[in-house]
């Protein structure tokens, strides 16, 4: 599933518009109901953030790879509900009832997802906690960043990692300053991690200016990285790959610039163009 | 951080021992401390695969960009804790102690982390679920498959996938039989939910058979697709990227064989070569 946005295209030394497809990221609660004794349980597991499309598929996949159950029949019925919601009206939730508890290792659903846990998105508990707390956009209007800045910064990052020329599998953060030098640099084979990181790290020593600043990131660009950048106040953010839908939106809602496609002569913008200076 | 580990890399139409730089994959377990009224509670949080290194730093930006704490300030203390452990002997666990509940944002703790929830890897509440609970080995021999094979997976995958072409975003993964014939192919902007939909629609087509199957997958090759791959008893894994260093031991506790960067005429061979015939 895809859908079509609105892309400033910068190439040839000029800016183009075009219509791009763009991967759609939707969030999916998963539930799950058994019957312990005589009492019907539900009991909400997860939330994944999800390209919609083959939904029973995937809880069937994550109920059995995560070993919830050690048999596919133990699955009696996989069911989409609730209001069809978001951009793209679909249904977000998903309840698998599960028809023989006593196969269901019901200790190991205790031990590892009924405790208290948590990772970024991925693990809130609600459709509801995805909402951004955030009263304040960054600025709409600054800072402004030359094309050469943008190409340029995912080749800095790219050679400034230690770790990346090493092993080839690490990702990395960088935060930069207008002028387009690297100001601190991050790397985790998790990238929310290379950018929570980054961000400890910097406000810890009071480097941040989101007046004068921007963020590169080694990867593609999702609704999780667009949120901790948006809690910096940092308000351009670029990827060298694609970035997904709710990516865009989120940045669109707060007008964040979302720059991604960095290649060496092209990029995408996908929002608030005003920060980009061609020249 | 990286660690050595040997390597059998194919190229130039042979086999050469070698070892390779891999980029460290942990988990680390972080908790807070709080003092509600008069009690210190102490709440378990997170569990994320990270990179080791910079472990405060990522506590800090964690619970900044995750909302937790509103002001860098109200982090008191950051101290890793508990026995060193694992293959390079650090500590897993980390504490921050928060010295000012009142802006502490604990309501909103309450309603995203304390709460039921989960996914995969990432969400587990405690060091010991990260444990395999798996008593047989996929067959250590079985299936064989040619260098040819190994070389065109990707490249089937990519020209199979209906999405990837259109954005440019999206993960893939793929079952594939001991011939290079692709079976099933699944997509997601998130690559464990394109394994997960893929391994849900193979079970529940009957199409699963480990003896003559293998796996590839679009990106980098983390302990949580190794995990879930192993549930289903295929004994190869291909991937396009670098694998982290705990999903090569896992594989190799396992019998898995695990391959890597693939590329027109290479590829890496991480863990129980004996089911690679190259000729």
């Amino acid at each position: 599933m895809n859908s079509r946005y609105k892309v400033l295209k910068f190439s040839s030394r000029k800016l183009e518009n075009i219509e791009d497809l763009i991967s759609i990221e939707e969030p999916l609660e998963i539930s799950i109901k058994f019957q312990e004794k005589d009492n019907w349980i539900t009991q909400n597991l997860s939330i994944t953030m999800r390209t919609p499309g083959n939904d029973e598929d995937l809880v069937r996949g994550f109920l059995f790879s995560e070993q919830i159950v050690q048999n596919i029949r133990d699955i009696d019925s996989i069911k989409s509900f609730g209001d069809k919601v978001g951009q793209y009206n679909i249904q977000n939730k998903i309840l698998a009832t599960l028809n023989n508890a006593q196969n269901i290792n019901i200790s190991k659903i205790k031990r590892n997802f009924l405790t208290n846990s948590s990772c970024g998105v991925c693990g809130k508990s609600s459709l509801d906690a995805l909402e951004i707390i955030k009263k304040n956009k960054p600025d709409p209007f600054a800072p402004q960043i030359t094309q050469d800045i943008i190409i340029q910064s995912p080749d800095i990052l790219r050679k400034s990692q230690s770790e990346f020329s090493k092993t080839g599998g690490i990702h990395a953060s960088g935060l930069f300053n207008n002028n387009g030098d690297l100001i601190e640099l991050r790397e985790d084979v998790g990238r929310h991690n290379a950018l929570d990181k980054l961000i400890g790290s910097t406000l810890k020593n009071n480097q941040l200016n989101a007046k004068t600043q921007f963020i590169t990131c080694s990867g593609r660009l999702n609704f999780e990285l667009v949120q901790k950048v948006l809690m910096t106040d940092i308000g351009i953010m670029i990827g060298v790959g694609a970035p997904t839908s709710l990516a865009i939106d989120l940045a669109n809602k707060f007008d964040i610039t979302l720059i991604g496609f960095v290649k060496s002569d092209s990029f995408n913008i996908y929002t608030n163009s005003k920060k980009v200076i061609v020249n």
